[in-house]
């Protein structure tokens, strides 16, 4: 449903230029709950995490959080020692100007990697930004936080828990360097801000979380390049008024399975604008003998840049399906093995269908969604992973985006 | 030095039309040796591995080999239990033709994947084939293992074992699909032939040839996908007339030196004439804890689509390099690590060096080879990778590719 991420009760939020990008476009973003949040976060697993993701990482260490604050144009990674200075000096900022708590204040950053933050330009912008909070401000935070991405990424569901309505919204950005492996808890240039107003318990909160995030964010690719900036934010301020979610129940089933289909929409909205992309690919593999070789095959399939060319040519090339498949790592038995494309079987038993309808294949590489269908044969684990089609435009962009 | 796969004493080779390519070019080879020899192979561990690569691993149990017999535009892969009959018949009728024992002969294959094998092209092709087999016919031979490459790829070395010197030479193709992981023993659409006048042991000789694919083949990517059908053929016929290797002395160094050196010649060769490829990137990384380590950085960083684009746009965009080894998933600590572009150091102990000289930078990726080195600054070990650049041609070329 509509919505993003003021449409849960007590949020409110901007967006504003302050100059870190060239462009004339949006760079700052503000995300605040009129009260006090319990919040969780997962983020990039890079090693070479950068400076807000490291200043987040520690501000968690707080019971709650108020507000998150972010810049486009500038991912403040590869800075060193000033990097992690300059992060916590937005947070600090930031929370001054809101009188809160230093540490109620997260923090995150998308852009090129490698430049020294101009935080005095935050801090020049952050009273005008922080006077034009608002609901309506929603809108402008998720346009502040975009880079090249050419559409704003907002999506929102509502859960009935008890007698209570909780609502759930949020917003995304990203387009390249798509390739997410999120962890959450006390550790994204894809991030996403989450809000809302259930009442629950925080380590309830990362747990649904992490759920949310493993079948959403971390099972999408554009490029197959992981960023050093992915992060996911959830604030939840408990203003829907339900009983407080504190196991798993009935409550937190429904809360989870929002969230769900909040970050499954924000992440296929990233697919869908990633960087040239001319397709949606959705790649579901099932018969797996464990979640993890589930993921690891479809994983696979959506990196190929062998197969993301031919769904690109439409071309439905199912051998580089197979051959991505078997390249997994992961033990499969070869005659086990069917994959089919739309409602077409291509191969089955370690086989080629030869007498596979190539018309049927043909159209159904010719529309903009690609189903395809991976049995491995072996067990009752699934998982589905998407992708965008790899395509001239792609190469373009990334060639011409210049450092 | 100028040679390929029949420099050594007593190899002959051919290449002919059989008609299995739509177009007119050459699709059928042929290496033969005069005298049994012993062999050694290394296949791709890919699980759908194609019906030539299980028909070679059966022959392997063989103790000589004498000829390998290679198609092209037809990968034999994914055709079920018809695809290893007709491997097995492919094999066979070089045997008889040549008057060998079946297991005598290996045989290989590289194309499209799930069309079966037209076996009576070849087998009328034959009497030709051998008919024309000479030392000249190497050439013709590394002619008609190409499929999409654009040049001929051999190689060739000697060494001096004792008094006596021992000649290498080889023949490789492939140009996409690249991405070997190629394990030696009665265990590659990149082939490469090999072929050498050296005496010495079954053992020895795959010792040798695991250590020459390690550092070569599979340290090389075009597109990060692993092919079916990889392989690697060594055939050596001892009639240099070199004291026995056996062991590893003097003379195994010597032999296992210049086999690195046409492995390697090789392998960049794959690279150079890459889908689409206007560069050729040689990572190196040193300072790695283990050499498992050092390579899996080192391919992390030659497999990032953003960094690949950026070298074809001859942008220095070091932040993706970063990225892309800080996703490797080993452990690094990234206060210690360093990155050099040509001479100049862009990132030194977690950190960018704003100084760097952008104009140097600008300099060496506007050259064809690009030389990145990594220091993790942890260990003592070291690997280097190849890889092209991501171009629009590369798109173009595998979107066109049709099935």
């Amino acid at each position: 449903m509509k919505g993003g991420v003021t449409s849960a009760l007590g949020f409110l939020a901007n967006g504003a230029r302050c100059g870190i990008k060239k462009s004339r476009r949006a760079d700052l973003g503000l995300v605040y709950s009129h009260v006090p949040a319990v919040a969780a976060a997962a983020f990039t697993t890079n090693v070479f995490a950068a400076s807000p993701v490291i200043v987040s990482r520690h501000h968690l260490r707080s019971k709650t959080h108020q507000a998150v604050i972010v810049n486009s144009g500038n991912a403040n990674c590869a800075n060193g020692p000033r990097g992690e200075a300059d992060a916590e000096r937005m947070a600090n900022a930031a929370a001054r100007a809101l009188s809160l708590p230093e540490e109620a204040v997260l923090v995150a950053s998308t852009g090129i990697i490698g430049r020294p933050l101009p935080v005095e330009r935050i801090g020049r912008a952050l009273p005008a930004l922080i006077e034009g909070l608002s609901r309506a401000g929603g809108q402008d935070f998720a346009d502040a936080i975009m880079t090249t991405d050419t559409v704003r990424k907002e999506a929102c569901a509502k859960a009935r828990i008890g007698k209570a309505t909780v609502t759930i919204g949020g917003a995304a950005k990203g387009v390249g360097m798509i390739y997410p492996d999120l962890k959450v808890a006390p550790h994204a240039t894809m991030l996403c801000f989450l809000t809302t107003d259930a009442c629950i318990s925080r380590d309830m909160l990362e747990r649904a979380l992490s759920g949310a995030v493993d079948t959403s964010f971390n099972m999408i690719s554009v490029d197959g390049d992981m960023s050093t900036n992915d992060t996911v934010f959830i604030l939840a301020n408990g203003l829907a008024g339900n009983a407080r979610i504190t196991g798993e129940g009935k409550g937190y089933r429904a809360f989870a399975d929002a969230l769900g289909a909040v970050t499954r929409a924000l992440a296929k909205a990233i697919v869908a604008d990633g960087e040239g992309a001319t397709k949606m690919i959705e790649v579901a593999v099932r018969g797996a003998r464990t979640m993890d070789d589930a993921r690891r095959v479809a994983r696979k399939v959506t990196t190929s840049n062998l197969f993301k060319s031919a769904a690109y040519g439409e071309d439905p090339n199912w051998g580089r399906i197979v051959a991505a498949a078997g390249a997994s790592g992961i033990e499969i038995d070869p005659r086990r093995v069917s994959v089919d494309i739309g409602r077409t079987k291509v191969f089955a038993r370690g086989a080629a269908r030869h007498g596979a309808d190539k018309g049927a294949l043909r159209k159904v590489f010719a529309g903009r969604q690609i189903p395809i269908r991976i049995d491995l044969g072996s067990g009752a684990c699934e998982a589905v992973a998407w992708t965008s089609d790899l395509s001239e435009e792609y190469v373009r962009i990334n060639a011409a985006y210049s450092t």
